[in-house]
């Protein structure tokens, strides 16, 4: 099976993307024959990164993929010495043929709520723990973090630069994930072409650097022009090398008013930005954007709100979560041929049974209350005047998607729609409760 | 070309993990001239992470590989439609065909070592900025983090087990960069396969819960039989499902008291393990070891020094690099035409010219100094009763490995060697100075 990726083309097997326990128990499973019992595992988090007020569901369509991907050729199973016979006899066989419900992609949640729940055998569920937690955890901690920029950027775009600061290919689905969450473009190449996102981007200090005088003195109007003469005067030229009232008396001198956008990469932001913008005007620059980066964040974001700022440019932060980069969810067994189990050793309590979930909203769609409850149980009344949203929605059945793999187009929509019926308390970036209460109805408590 | 990794096949291409403005640049350099200027390009970092003592150079050997694999097939270049004719040819031909000098993988560092320097023409190497970067920030900020957690487990072993915590490739390489750091085994078996790192596993809770009575009341027994009859009884049983005292007892009372040991994943530690050691003892399984678990971080890991724990499992905090996710490095233009050029705004200042760097021993052994001076300059005097020893060797010529691609396991005894080499004060988890002071000579300060 191979999957086209923008040019990087790759066998796109999933399997060893796996902890060895996850095959060592399903051996031990296929000699007892726990591997065959009817199992439902359930993906959620304890808790909310940073203590913050709600996070966003990303990955889920990876997830799906990667669970179709989950196929071990034989160059694979050669390596897995330390397994039995019947053991890569399965895995040689393995297709998932269960059932995946969840929360759709781009979706808010809050501790406890019933991400993902997956549904066949012990075994066949088992296996795919690591690589759907792998995906869950690195995507949703970025897509949470993303969307607090993008609320605090306040309508003004943000562009995807971290690529430099994570793992190369963590780099491609972090793209991804923000762009889930609301943010513009990215500068990821591979991101674009895979995903389709919008890809952005100007000029490094290198640019500048490298254009020097045969004496070895800078010279910044030659970089500018030759910057304007490849990319057009719509280009963003980046204006802090040396000094930026220089740099950008030079870039409008180069480039004439029409200059589409100066970039600011260092310094107090919100000063710079207020001296840059008087100093494009009086140069009657007056549709000359000012676009900023440097380790910006939510916080450093919110702070620009009252400055002459057009776009951001965000990296370190959105690539590492912003202080949370994973997302910490688990995946739970939750139910054994129709028994809910859970742990019960101290400090890590989980609640049995397979779940799934409704959100209520006021008339006015703001978000009342999650309302989780056993997977094959009756909806919990709710009062008439309040609207139900379904928030477990079906995604595999008999192994296969329900409706194909849910688009990243769909995701982005979906979260920017449902991040607007959050309470207004809910977008605040201090940490607190969450932003919507979440109650579990119909679950033994004593287990 | 392809890469064998384990099963995993994929072609190898590096070209598009880039960020698009390497491409525009480019273009424009190939306009006016530019892109055949000779350039030096340096990787450093301005600060250690969280203000520690040290850090340790991981994935130079990636880099090494990235760069021979950074190639554009025909499919990548029809997607960049953004590009001109002569830059489109420009890439279908490109093959590095500079130079590389650095640190060896393994290597301490400290702010304003000089870990890679990057030479030839301005086009070859501005190219290789993101990927280049993407790799030694997550690979160094995870060999970072590691290695203080190795020398807090003070000669005991440590197992990786975070992949579920991280981007499903980023949990590969993370492997990697904690094995180079001194743990002893991974969970992950495509790190496992790739790079030949020892596996390691045993069971979830999801095992013990799967083991049910048909009324549905657990049977922690009927797991850990399980697990022994396909294990054996060196195996590891994961003890707190329900009851640790309880677990520990069943354990024995299953696998006899040649068990091989027994994980806890809960609870306070400290006080668990003391209480689990003597139960252990008490019950004559006096070889059966103690794994411990459960969000370990390295003072966690130093906290538990003087109770009996035989093994860490470690996931979470190796895989976010405890705190600082990324090594924060970045890849600046130092030199063009034998010229050395460097920012000069506000707060970012770099420091001109192409550098190698040396640092010194005392007759014992412990580090001293690292002094960093000019690429083509002589080496500064150093008092003849102080070893010196190369950082900066020789890793690309003409655009091939100077000797293959540095090992695993060369990067791993390195990396213990060199750890021994720091002052005491420098394994000292709290934040402070950087271990060994770093003196920059032959560099003009005005810059």
């Amino acid at each position: 099976m191979r999957v086209h990726s923008g040019g990087v083309n790759y066998t796109a097997s999933t399997a060893l993307l796996t902890d060895k326990y996850e095959l060592t128990m399903l051996q031990a499973a296929l000699r007892d024959g726990t591997a065959h019992r009817r199992a439902a595992f359930e993906v959620f988090a304890r808790r909310l990164p940073n203590e913050r007020r709600y996070g966003v569901v990303a990955g889920t369509s990876r997830v799906l993929r990667a669970i179709l991907d989950f196929r071990f050729s034989e160059e694979q199973l050669a390596g897995l010495d330390f397994l039995d016979q019947q053991t890569l006899d399965y895995l040689r066989n393995y297709r998932f043929s269960g059932s995946v419900d969840g929360y759709r992609e781009g979706e808010i949640y809050f501790p406890y709520s019933p991400l993902l729940t997956v549904q066949g055998t012990f075994g066949e569920c088992v296996l795919l723990e690591t690589v759907i937690l792998s995906i869950m955890n690195a995507d949703s901690a970025i897509a949470s973090a993303a969307s607090r920029m993008v609320t605090a950027a306040d309508g003004r775009p943000i562009i995807e630069m971290g690529s430099r600061r994570t793992h190369e290919y963590s780099a491609v689905t972090a793209a991804r994930a923000a762009y889930v969450a609301g943010f513009s473009a990215t500068s990821n190449l591979e991101a674009a072409h895979r995903y389709s996102i919008p890809a952005s981007g100007t000029a490094a200090h290198a640019w500048t650097l490298a254009h020097i005088n045969p004496d070895g003195t800078p010279n910044e109007e030659a970089a500018f022009r030759s910057q304007i003469e490849s990319d057009g005067v719509g280009t963003t030229l980046l204006v802090d090398t040396y000094d930026i009232t220089k740099g950008v008396e030079t870039a409008i001198a180069v480039a004439g008013t029409s200059l589409g956008a100066v970039r600011i990469d260092s310094g107090d932001l919100g000063a710079v930005t207020r001296r840059v913008r008087k100093q494009l005007d009086d140069l009657g620059a007056h549709n000359t954007k000012i676009v900023v980066s440097s380790d910006l964040d939510e916080f450093t974001i919110a702070g620009l709100r009252g400055d002459p700022v057009d776009t951001y440019g965000v990296g370190t932060s959105l690539v590492t979560g912003s202080g949370a980069p994973t997302a910490s969810m688990v995946y739970k067994l939750v139910e054994v041929d129709g028994h809910p189990v859970a742990k019960r050793s101290s400090s890590k309590q989980s609640m049995g049974s397979a779940k799934r979930a409704v959100r209520t909203h006021r008339s006015t769609g703001v978000a009342l209350e999650e309302i989780v409850y056993p997977y094959g149980a009756q909806r919990p009344d709710i009062p008439e005047h309040l609207e139900v949203r379904e928030l477990t929605v079906p995604l595999m059945r008999d192994g296969a998607t329900v409706a194909g793999l849910p688009t990243l187009a769909d995701a982005r929509a979906h979260c920017a729609a449902v991040r607007g019926t959050l309470p207004w308390e809910g977008l605040a970036l201090s940490r607190g409760e969450p932003a919507v209460p979440t109650r579990l109805v119909g679950f033994d408590s004593t287990r």
